[in-house]
């Protein structure tokens, strides 16, 4: 079996995601792999044979620390899903000749539900043909959706992003002291993770958020406004969080009310966006108020300039966890994160079943959301506060955060 | 004459505008003001006679930095136009006489064209009717149009927020290496300086925009998509910044052309969105490529968490400079920055006549934009570069920055 390993980062960025790509690189390192390869663009781009070593680029501490910084995939990304093999046995059979190739024992893939899925076929076709190379799957979505695991990197990044803008949307939204209704548009197709951590604008130095529209919970347009029109009546400016993954009680997406274009990529994902615009017309239409919608769109999941600590430092051990297990002998498992406890916050990781990840997805449990299905409970808060602790300064360079690239 | 002191903000909020606030209370206090007063919701809210003593709530230094790092109006804001005295003369009395009441000398507002027209307004009212009452200007707007100062406090900012998040959007758009075109919707009405921001991206560590659109330029749209289209020949991933107030060879807005509702707030401003959408759009419709509208929103005007340190620290000077002159006499002048040089970056304060600046709008000048006009010169590099140096910690607690409100 080879002694090198190679690496691979899929699926939407993060601003964590390089951090374990860090981690496995120096865990990997650390265990006398000779070479660490990184897969360009994922898989797909690893079967066209387009991959780099790692330690040229990466040799020295201060790339460590630009790399832990650098939001985004580093090695790029891709959103290719590996075909059953009994369709294409090919795509196989190529793939673990270039493994073989670069003579690759360890083989790590940092992703998503769908990344999972890769790790899941490989690692099932590497069993059939007595393969003894070792795959593993390291977690990483903003989305937090991934079952079996207590939460995901990347996520608590993007829910301090989130809490802190919320905080700064509240202020600004306040500021004229008119009837003011302003609608904040937050990722998560399906799952609510994301829009719930709104909740945690709320403080004594702020009003927090008045409404919270998960994904989980059927959106009924009518009532919305009946609870935006009591809510005026009380405050001024109200402030809403709405998932962009809301839908009607017959299944359609809010967004679809509107006219915008929409696309499906290969994983047969819409493209949601205008929620918040659809809504913000809704009540400009119907109620004598100002209004504005305000999509987080992308920033919330590349502000590398606004990443949690804790998030960094998770992501880091889980690329490490992985290195760690794969060079025991372990494969086709993934890394999850296994809270210990809230207060003080403890967290472990543990190894789970890829199969049992592959495909699935984790939405936030309705005992988190309140009676009125309008905030999140303290039980949300208490999971979700410690996961957006403490910060990693960016190093600024000349006014701006500095970034690695490839070159 | 009273010895009593009261400052206003007014307009659209910025990240720092209540740093000039800070600026103006410490000053005015030094300078022995019994009481310093601040309108709440600016003259607007004056006018019935809404306002806080700020001692009380702002009397520690800790406040002080909280104050500093709280983005948008501690005092609340208005966008009310002083009707013309001889439409209204009740108005001019009624203050006055809330302003005698308090026994105040000193008048400062906080603010941009239109606030400068109200300080205008109530000095040359002040004239006529012999009151020795002073009012200082201090100026305030992410927009860097006003007139006869070499930029305006908040722009600083709202200029390295925007080169921040473009060298993040720009790392995010290259993940997949496909054909992308990102299109990135920036504030600015008439004045492109924020737009223009966006090329402080480029560096060691990033490709920086490829194109830049200032609503200084007539705009075409047939001539856009062949530029995209040629570039798009040459890189993957295309990403342009775009102001808000881009306009058609016949005056038009682009975002016009889209369908999206718009309001007139009471200066007859039109609030413009939707052009990024737009021209997406049209990307999308005639090229085989993947498109993506991000509009940078009120983002780009509260986001405190990213605040830049000479801004923050000119924006306290231009206050601290206001009462200075205010309380050595000096009445109906607006305190402006004065750049003494580039490199070493050095700038002073001095007084200009507010008359000169009220109504006025400062544009980006032609020969800093490129010949093809769709890139900053260097020229504009060595100008904006300063003001976006050095960074103002936020305080944290909890994982969330910290704010002070009013209760």
């Amino acid at each position: 079996m080879g002694n090198n390993a190679i690496v691979g980062q899929s699926g939407g960025p993060t601003s964590v995601i390089n951090s374990s790509l860090a981690g496995v690189l120096q865990a990997c390192q650390m265990r006398g792999a000779e070479h660490v390869y990184g897969m360009l663009n994922g898989v797909e781009g690893l079967l066209n044979e387009r991959y780099m070593e790692l330690s040229d680029k990466l040799g020295s501490a201060l790339e460590i620390e630009l790399l832990k910084r650098t939001p985004s995939s580093f090695l790029g990304s891709c959103r290719y899903k590996l075909p059953d093999f009994y369709q294409n046995p090919e795509v196989y059979e190529k793939l673990f000749d270039i493994l073989k190739k670069l003579d690759i024992g360890y083989f790590f893939y940092i992703g998503g539900n769908d990344s999972m899925d890769t790790i899941c076929k490989l690692n099932d076709y590497a069993q059939q043909i007595g393969s003894n190379i070792k795959f593993m799957g390291v977690p990483k979505t903003i989305d937090n959706d991934l079952m079996l695991t207590d939460h995901t990197p990347g996520y608590g990044s993007a829910a301090k992003y989130i809490s802190v803008v919320m905080k700064e949307l509240i202020r600004d939204a306040t500021v004229y002291g008119n009837n003011f209704v302003t609608i904040v548009e937050i990722m998560g197709r399906n799952a609510g993770w994301l829009t719930a951590a709104a909740s945690l604008a709320r403080g004594e130095d702020c009003e927090g958020v008045d409404m919270i529209c998960l994904p989980e919970v059927p959106f009924n347009v009518d009532n919305f406004l009946v609870k935006v029109e009591r809510m005026q009546k009380e405050k001024k400016s109200i402030v809403i969080a709405v998932s962009e993954g809301v839908r009607l009680p017959d299944g359609r997406y809010v967004c679809e009310l509107s006219d915008d274009a929409r696309f499906v990529d290969s994983f047969g994902h819409q493209n949601l966006t205008g929620t918040a615009r659809y809504l913000s017309n809704v009540v400009a239409k119907n109620m004598d108020t100002r209004t504005r919608s305000v999509e987080l769109s992308i920033l919330q999941r590349c502000a590398g300039h606004l990443s949690s600590r804790t998030d960094i430092t998770e992501a880091y051990q889980v690329g490490g966890a992985a290195a760690k297990a794969a060079f025991e002998g372990i494969t086709g498992k993934m890394v999850a994160l296994k809270r210990l406890s809230n207060d003080p916050y403890q967290c472990t990781t543990e190894l789970v079943d890829i199969s049992k990840v592959a495909n699935f997805e984790k939405k936030v449990p309705m005992e988190w959301v309140n009676a009125y299905k309008t905030d999140m409970t303290a039980e949300f808060l208490a999971y979700a506060r410690p996961l957006i602790q403490a910060e990693l300064t960016p190093i600024y360079i000349n006014g701006t955060t500095q970034h690695i690239i490839r070159k």
